[in-house]
């Protein structure tokens, strides 16, 4: 997907929300449980309920490969039902040598056609170039994640920069606004108005925002540039809203809320 | 696998060779290339004539997932295929927050019974310690690889160390030399003898080292401890050694020769 129709679908939706399907079996309500081919049953339910609220969906592929040969079959199916219209990421968290990061490649772009993969940075360029060569597809890399452990060594200084920023400032380089984004889990605004001056024109990836909490208010103010530039993720507020028969419109529920939400910090800005 | 008998099949056999089944379905010998199951057919040609000389498989998941639900079969049957006295690694450098990791573990350690993962540690703890939880199963962390990307990020200073080192002094504490490895891509005496002062007691698992070259030579004299601490890899040189019908046997010779020259440093050391 190129840049102008994400922002164009963004705009016209009043949304840069992206629905994480992080389907774990043993979460899905009690009525599709053990019901062949529930994960996708699931997964379809919850994307006819939400497509009109979001922009995006995150596949994370670890709750497929738990599942194995099955896992990446309701992986190829969930994509194959999302409409062309949304940006469809595979959150693989991938990366390794040259010619085995063009493997990888080749699984996330062609195999399965997502449009955007994230990629762990700490195997260097040769370990990313793979994924840009791609036409119209993207790229998304870890810089700062919301995790406990990114004090452990993103957190670490560099000389005078954080190892995060040093990933931020130096991937950036390799590609360009149209096929490369960053995770940055930051919610704070002296965070994220320090990675905006970093790279102030690819598009982030927001995980773990919490509507509603202050935080999605935080992260549009000074994540947002003048082409939106953020996608924000929630995948268990969302997917897992409730957690019975009505599951789909709970999630729709949720969903529609980030979205009015966000349709307000649009027009703000 | 526990690590007793690890070193115990490594002195047996006399060889700490793991040989990498990066099974790259167009470079597979012609008369297998369009066959049903010919990656299961070169891999099951490939166990039985290099397994008198190596220790360990590693598969590389790239080269599976590119494939996509079919690759996961063949990734399955592979793994059941490998006698249960060899160290089975998934070469999949996963890493991602702490529940989702979970994820990976169980695709990796009970889905598909590999003894030991990658993982690649830029996000820090939370994102290895699901791994480590599993009792006789192995976490292989990133320390330094052999690609020229490792300049990027790895071979940055942390102050007065290398952010590799920070790496393993740091993940070195989360675990133990029962439960963790560290892909160490180094070959040169000075850095091998480096790492080992940080990590003397954990298994390196090493890439990328040719076989009379000298390099094999440097990484078993500076690498290997008094438990034989190292697990050298040979993917391409091994596998794809032949390209005609009797490819099984050519890369038996080549698993041969590097099996003799590693008895020869077992002996010396």
């Amino acid at each position: 997907m190129h840049r102008n129709t994400l922002v164009s679908e963004i705009r016209k939706k009043q949304s840069y929300l992206c629905v994480g399907l992080d389907t774990d079996p043993e979460k899905i309500p009690p009525h599709l449980q053990g019901k062949p081919g529930a994960t996708v049953l699931f997964n379809k339910a919850i994307i006819d309920a939400t497509k009109d609220f979001c922009v995006s969906y995150k596949i994370n592929t670890a709750f497929y490969e738990a599942m194995g040969v099955a896992g990446w079959e309701a992986m190829e199916e969930t994509v194959a039902y999302i409409p062309d219209t949304h940006f469809t990421i595979a959150d693989a968290k991938r990366g390794d040598i040259g010619n085995t990061s063009s493997q990888y490649a080749k699984a996330f772009f062609e195999t399965i056609p997502f449009d955007a993969i994230t990629v762990a940075p700490y195997m260097g360029e040769d370990s990313i170039r793979p994924f840009l060569e791609y036409e119209n597809k993207w790229t998304i890399v870890l810089g700062l994640t919301s995790n406990k452990g990114a004090k452990d060594f993103e957190l670490q200084k560099l000389g005078e920069e954080f190892l995060y920023e040093k990933v931020l400032s130096t991937v950036s380089q390799w590609g360009n606004p149209d096929n490369l984004m960053f995770v940055t889990g930051a919610t704070q605004a002296g965070e994220l108005a320090n990675i905006r001056r970093i790279i102030p024109d690819n598009f982030l990836l927001v995980p773990g925002v919490g509507f509603q909490g202050g935080s999605l208010k935080e992260v549009s103010r000074y994540g947002m540039n003048d082409e939106v530039g953020i996608l924000v993720n929630a995948s268990r507020a969302i997917i897992f809203a409730g957690s019975g028969e009505n599951f789909a419109e709970e999630a729709a529920t949720i969903a529609q809320q980030y979205q009015a939400e966000m349709a307000n910090y649009l027009v703000a800005k």
